[in-house]
């Protein structure tokens, strides 16, 4: 418990019965590939130090939560990154160690956490929080927690909605509605509304409304309530994880696991629990105002990192030797080659044993069609 | 004599005989600093093939002197390229095989050759060819030669000057004088002055005279009138080099050559031959209407070579895997890594196992400063 000394001291009587409640899940899915040939799929993005703290995402996204985690931490993650997030947390133990025989999308693996979590007590409140994130500081990401796991407390799926720094379009926002009022969560308000990733004029509405946040994804809930609407939505996908959930802590787990989760719905948990629910006014919102920072794509990386010391370059890398001339972008490299950048602007190189990416900071996003390319003709190899 | 077939017919029997008495001589130095990470001091540009054309520059200007060289053929490099050179080179004779344990520059260089060719053959006519040019058609450059030798063995220092296609401020160019109404040698014209590189203003005003040629450093001279005019202005140089000379067909070459090569002085053929010569009427120009293009850096090697099947991109590399989109420019690899360009503009991106360059066709100049700067740095290692 060496982070311990990290947490808050819970704000109420409440929230400290609440904490001892609130158990972790980190779901490490999703290869970034955006940020490939950095990221890719034998090296998704959580596994990198993206921000130059010395600590891959995970890493850094299990030391937010451990101290508030009064019932534990879970990691999903498929059965490939098993000895590399083992690296990474040392202290994960094996029966909180969800490892997928494939992917299955977020409403599986959320799912099977939320299952196997309420069968050991069904008291229990979750909290899921993706693996790739960057956030601070760390004590306003603390504070927010702890008023949405308050607020699940009181019978809510709770969302965490980051306050919009600027119109996005690539983003889902929440709209709230009305305080809930609560005493030990003052900033807990009903959810009115998930909507789609708005275009430019909509999303600079959204933002000068002050009623829209940002859907990051983190949310915070009873796993009863979760489970509750998962059968209601989904109730093959319900069955076929409690099928899973009931062998876990049995030596029938891995024999089921094989079974049954080839045989589960690929579908969202926004689509088979979070939507339906805000419809059913289950969903609350907590409003963060910290630093929250998806790593999308390299444009990112070179927002998230300060440059060297005048070059206008902004260098990743553990062993770098980087020489620019009025260049200015991000430099993103693995090896200790020499790289030299001259007279271009905003550039993207990532540079990597097998793979370089040269781009601008401006087609960040494209680095996505230039993978499904790579893979059209066949270069599995580097993807 | 395998590539004799591709000589032309002598035109006459005074070409016939100039060209028997023909000794080509390729200067084979210059790291070529514009070209780096791909040229550098262990692998200088005219090691590589650089128009795609599956020979390196080296060889491929071998290939266009051997059939018209009647009286055989030198080289003049670094002892540190031997074996480099001799791989390229397998026909070239030991006593042709001239080893600089130290660069001298030009007028070293050259001036050696000429005394150990004279001391072999005073009736030698000598011709200059430097071993990083890329020249086309061959027939043209051939039949420009013959002119040259024809005329050089009439007792002139002949240069041959290329038409130029654009005001280009990177070259010297040669003011022609008049015809030398030379029945074998039609296009041979006194030279009335050797001028430096122009501003772009000047250089317009030289394109639009029509009496201005581009001094592409090839010139064909009876070796006897070279070292008359290095003897006059500079003596001592002309003294050290006929000491070496008078020991190269001997066994003491080494011995001398390790004694008095670190001696001379380093100056440019320019300086010590050719404007001299030219002052006191002995320098002819026979103009060149080929292609000529001394791959000064990575935006000749742009214009040099023909872009890959509609990509936008030109590729050299003997296993290249590029992808691009929305991105043109130039890529050259050693690697099979995979390469993706995504949305940037005549972009250069050269690739080598120790160091990566990225900069535009724009700046490609400006490559030369990059280098003296990692020198600055004491990133000798890839230099």
């Amino acid at each position: 418990m060496k982070n311990e000394s990290t947490a808050p001291a819970p704000q109420s009587d409440a929230a400290a019965e609440a904490l001892s409640r609130f158990h972790a899940v980190i779901p490490a899915g999703g290869v970034g590939t955006r940020l490939w040939p950095l990221s890719r799929a034998a090296a998704p993005k959580f596994l990198h130090d993206l921000t130059g703290s010395g600590q891959t995402l995970i890493r850094a996204t299990w030391d937010r939560l451990e101290p508030l985690a009064g019932a534990g931490m879970m990691v999903v993650t498929g059965q490939v990154h098993r000895d590399a997030v083992a690296r990474q947390l040392p202290e994960l133990g094996e029966d909180d160690f969800v490892l997928e025989p494939e992917p299955k999308d977020s409403a599986a693996a959320i799912g099977l956490a939320a299952a196997i979590l309420s069968l050991r007590d069904p008291d229990t409140i979750m909290g899921s929080f993706a693996a790739d994130q960057v956030i601070s500081p760390l004590e306003d990401f603390q504070k927010v927690v702890e008023e949405a796991v308050v607020t699940a407390a009181t019978g809510k799926i709770v969302t965490i909605g980051i306050t919009p720094t600027h119109p996005a379009t690539g983003f889902g926002y929440i709209r709230r509605g009305r305080s809930l009022r609560l005493q030990d969560a003052p900033h807990a308000f009903d959810v009115a509304a998930f909507v789609e990733k708005p275009d430019a004029k909509v999303a600079a509405q959204y933002v000068r409304s002050g009623k829209y946040l940002w859907n990051a994804g983190m949310f915070v809930a009873p796993v009863t309530l979760m489970l509750q609407h998962l059968e209601e939505h989904e109730p093959e996908l319900h069955a076929g994880l409690m099928a899973i959930a009931q062998a876990w802590d049995t030596d029938r787990r891995q024999e089921v696991l094989a079974e049954v989760w080839p045989t589960l719905k690929k579908t969202a948990i926004d689509y088979a629990v979070a939507e339906p629910a805000a419809a059913a006014g289950d969903v609350a919102v907590v409003p963060g105002d910290f630093t929250w920072d998806d790593v999308g794509d390299f444009a990112a990386i070179a927002r998230l990192n300060p440059v060297k010391d005048g070059s206008g370059i902004t260098v990743i890398g553990d062993t770098p030797r980087v020489y620019s001339s009025e260049a200015s972008g991000v430099v993103v490299t693995d090896s200790d080659r020499v790289i030299a950048l001259i007279g271009i602007e905003d550039v993207v190189v990532v540079d990597t044993g097998d793979a370089l990416l040269v781009t601008t900071t401006d087609r960040a996003q494209d680095v996505k069609k230039a993978v499904e390319s790579l893979k059209a003709e066949g270069a599995d190899d580097v993807l």
